[in-house]
């Protein structure tokens, strides 16, 4: 690459926002920091600024603002706060890329306004396009913007079709580690602890992004995020539960040749190809070897039990604002079974009920997103209340 | 595709040459058949001539002339017989693409011939690149003429290559089934039988290239043909076995992300492909699933059991002229053992005389090939005599 990329990272004092600085630190010809946001992560966020000195940081929470600010300040870094701060921040002339790591719903805004602004996205956060992926997609265009997916699995299908964005996609397959319940049964889920769900077989992440992957949420979410990346039917998307998570995700063509993206998991891979795009930058990762994983092993999801993929499915099936609905529900459900109000079975139950008595809205516009979002939490935190 | 390709198929009897045929049927808007030629098996020509009607045939065995040029003058097909016939037709300016399925060294001259000719080539007979590698894409950069793989470990590497041919490789993994004889020790070897080693297990294919797999020097060709088309050292070319041949092969790049090609074994992918290349075309060929193959293995192949692969790695690190003394005494020991004048494992040890008796010629051109292949061949067959 000839010049250094001018990055935003928006959410940097997260997992994906502290491997992304991994990244630029060891690529600092590549990319420089342009900006650097959190919500409540202060030390954090002022230690990331004072070792890549970006232009600004953006503080969502306020009353963080004054102690940023002082450390800041005399280090010539501009010093922002609140959402509103969030949307406009990524507007900066000085700014290639936006790579959004933002939590849920939180994400959606801040990356329409980078789009409209123009900006390149890298998008790690998945439930910008599961609320919103028909505007989102649609002001992509619009606006001339690429999407580069963040997520492990829709990188792996975006690093397949690359060179062969003019062959059609017969399907995609993305693979799911099936999570630390894999095989359980009802029974089983009836009774598990925050703690047990807590523990993900293969991976380090967020609490909220570690229960979906328990309750196959993610897996839910991710199968519409990959709806409107790749601009697929619910039909062409397949999952397959792989549990050594080798093989992040495949793509067959039209002729029947199948392309598949591996490695160890690694957060890394799709982070730097996401901002070194087209070209692959010399990384000192460790590489996958299959002395050690002489067996890899594929299985049907159990949709049974695990109904959340399969609300996802219906959610993307019916279309509107029904993934919406799904998004937020969820986001508060993970929230209550996290705070121990509800079972882990209870979540889908929770969901499944708000999506049956929230408005169906079938072609939602960025209010009736807003508002389907707010109805959704109200419907549900009502629901969790009445289940006490 | 607006124009149909005009396709020459260089063994068109054989079993590459024969679905190359039923892809051309499958996709006639895309392909019409120019060429076919065949060495011996004129009924099989014929029938192909007629059902296809090309411009010209050629008869490699000159006593079927008379039959071959009977049946297919009244249709206006031309017919030629001999070496020679087949090196000067691939020259006729109607041809966009040459397809060479030729058995072993025989495909050399012709492939030369093709490529000076200014004809792309869509390469089945991997022994071309094996025996004067360095030679041919010289030639092949020289004249602008670009080397599609059609043997399915290339094509994978090949389609994985595709959109990222400016990053550069850190390394192959090409897989190997591990033939009838995995796992077999060289007690076991020492007693096979012709019939035991023509039983592949995952496909049916011409006898050379069958016993060529149960010895592993299909392996070792393979990653000598791979260094030439791909530009690699003999350190980034690794071998694994995987007896499910599902994973076709792997690339691994510098950022340490893998890609892979896979799916049901079936050679009409990999002929569609190079023929159709950039374009993928739709097909009805059976779809791989993973209810199906719900484990994938992999294990490290055994070179001191089966001693050709090292031969091969060992003929790739001298240079020269090594490979083609390797390959010829190859061909002499296959067809020695399919006429039961010699044991499974003697092959290797006379190919490994071989390579220590010819001369080495570190800078080959063209006519110290044809002199090293002679030679090779008169030392094994001299080896065989003397070893009855």
């Amino acid at each position: 690459m000839t010049e250094a990329k001018r990055v935003a990272i928006l959410g940097s004092t997260g997992s994906i926002g502290t491997q992304t600085l991994e990244v630029i630190r060891q690529h600092s010809d590549d990319f420089t920091v342009e900006v650097l946001t959190a919500q409540n992560n202060c030390d954090l966020l002022i230690s990331q600024a004072l070792e890549f000195i970006p232009n600004a940081v953006v503080i969502g929470n306020p009353s963080n603002y004054e102690k940023v600010k002082e450390a800041l300040i005399p280090h010539d870094i501009k010093v922002f706060a609140g959402q509103k701060a969030l949307e406009q921040i990524v507007e900066m002339e000085t700014i290639d890329v936006v790579l959004t790591a933002l939590v849920g719903y939180s994400g959606l805004l801040p990356t329409i306004s980078a789009i409209k602004a123009g900006k390149q996205i890298a998008l790690a956060n998945k439930e910008t396009l599961v609320v919103a992926g028909d505007l989102v997609t649609s002001l992509a265009k619009e606006y001339g913007v690429n999407i580069y997916p963040v997520d492990s699995e829709h990188s792996a299908i975006f690093q397949c079709l690359v060179g062969e964005f003019h062959n059609p996609i017969e399907k995609i397959i993305l693979t799911a580690s099936g999570g630390p319940f894999r095989g359980k049964d009802r029974a089983f889920l009836e009774t598990v602890t925050k703690a047990q769900a807590l523990k993900h077989p293969n991976w380090d992440m967020g609490a909220k992004i570690t229960i979906d992957s328990a309750s196959l949420m993610n897996k839910g979410l991710e199968v519409i995020e990959a709806k409107w990346l790749f601009g697929l039917k619910t039909s062409q998307i397949d999952v397959i539960v792989h549990p050594q998570s080798i093989v992040h995700s495949l793509v067959q063509f039209e002729d029947g040749s199948i392309k598949a993206q591996l490695g160890l998991p690694d957060m890394r891979i799709p982070i730097q190809f996401a901002l070194s795009y087209p070209h692959r930058l010399k990384s000192d990762f460790e590489r996958f070897d299959f002395i050690n994983y002489p067996n890899l092993t594929f299985e049907q999801p159990d949709k049974k039990t695990f109904r959340n993929l399969q609300l996802a499915f219906d959610a993307l099936e019916k279309g509107g604002n029904a993934a919406c609905i799904l998004n937020a529900s969820n986001e508060v459900v993970v929230d209550a079974f996290l705070k121990d109000q509800i079972g882990f079975l209870q979540m889908s139950e929770l969901i499944a009920e708000t999506m049956d008595r929230v408005d169906f809205v079938s072609k939602p516009n960025i209010s009736d997103y807003i508002s389907t979002d707010e109805q959704a939490r109200i419907v549900t935190q009502e629901l969790i209340k009445r289940n006490k």
